[in-house]
């Protein structure tokens, strides 16, 4: 793993995000498994608010405090609360603020040993900037197929028989 | 449910599956959950295959047909046997076979109503054209989500403590 890898990969999700769910019907972004699960639609919002209070401030809590200051824990429901916006505003102002992120990652010219500079999370411990970003990635990649699930269970009866062939439309889209 | 709304929704995926995975290294690509499982390149080239061999041919049988004849059954692992081709090759390929099955189905003007004309699954039996469809839709999600989580998985260790929060690094891409 190196910077410039995980800097890649970040940049592709807002792409791959946009393909999946601009210009979808509403009820279709909407849709959810139930109380307490995530639509498509919550989870680009997710994906947002954890840009601006997730990723970013640790990265820059590691980088100047190391692990001497925890990071401010992360409000993951925090989006449900929002007043409602059109799909496309929220797309927007993830690729803008995850280009901006990664301007500002390629910017620091961080070696592939400062991925084993230190952070304290306030759950479960001390981890490593290299342990965030890859976090970061995969946690990109593991709501892109929440999101993929979460809107091929819109069809999880009209498949009919077909049913029994695709246990992913028998799970639910549980809060990660 | 109606023949646009599918088609708008088929017409989708290429775009998708391309963002996902269009330029990523090939160790990536490649990296499957272990034996019988698939890489993220074996669920793209899946997605070509089914286009050729299950969802244009049975939505014909059916078309043609009605119940009178079964479906040829369909080969799902049949890419693993194929000669090894770049990513974009398979792209491109599946992009243009969906552009041109999603002009066929345009073009046969169907209504709401033809969605309940019948065909025959060598398996489950009695199938509605609607069935067919829905399960097409449900089935390029579906795999558009297993793929996000292969390539997921690539972190697995990278991601530390964190994988505690992380369901998804923990389970495996099963053949679906």
């Amino acid at each position: 793993m190196d910077p410039l890898e995980i800097a890649s990969a970040l940049a592709r999700t807002p792409g791959t995000v946009r393909a999946l769910t601009a210009g979808l019907p509403a009820e279709w972004l909407r849709r959810n498994d139930g109380p307490g699960t995530w639509s498509a639609y919550d989870v680009v919002g997710h994906l947002l608010n954890a840009e601006a209070t997730n990723w970013q401030p640790r990265t820059r809590m590691i980088l100047q405090h190391g692990s001497d200051r925890a990071f401010e824990p992360f409000d993951r429901e925090a989006m449900l609360r929002w007043k409602p916006e059109s799909i496309n505003g929220i797309l927007d102002r993830f690729q803008a603020a995850r280009e901006a992120v990664v301007e500002e990652l390629l910017a620091l010219h961080l070696s592939p040993a400062d991925l084993d500079r230190r952070g304290l999370h306030p759950e479960i411990g001390e981890v490593t900037l290299g342990e965030l970003w890859a976090t970061w990635v995969a946690h990109d990649l593991t709501h892109i197929g929440q999101i993929a699930e979460v809107l091929a269970r819109r069809y999880r009866h009209a498949v009919g028989p077909w049913r029994v062939f695709m246990p992913a439309l028998d799970r639910t889209a549980d809060a990660e």
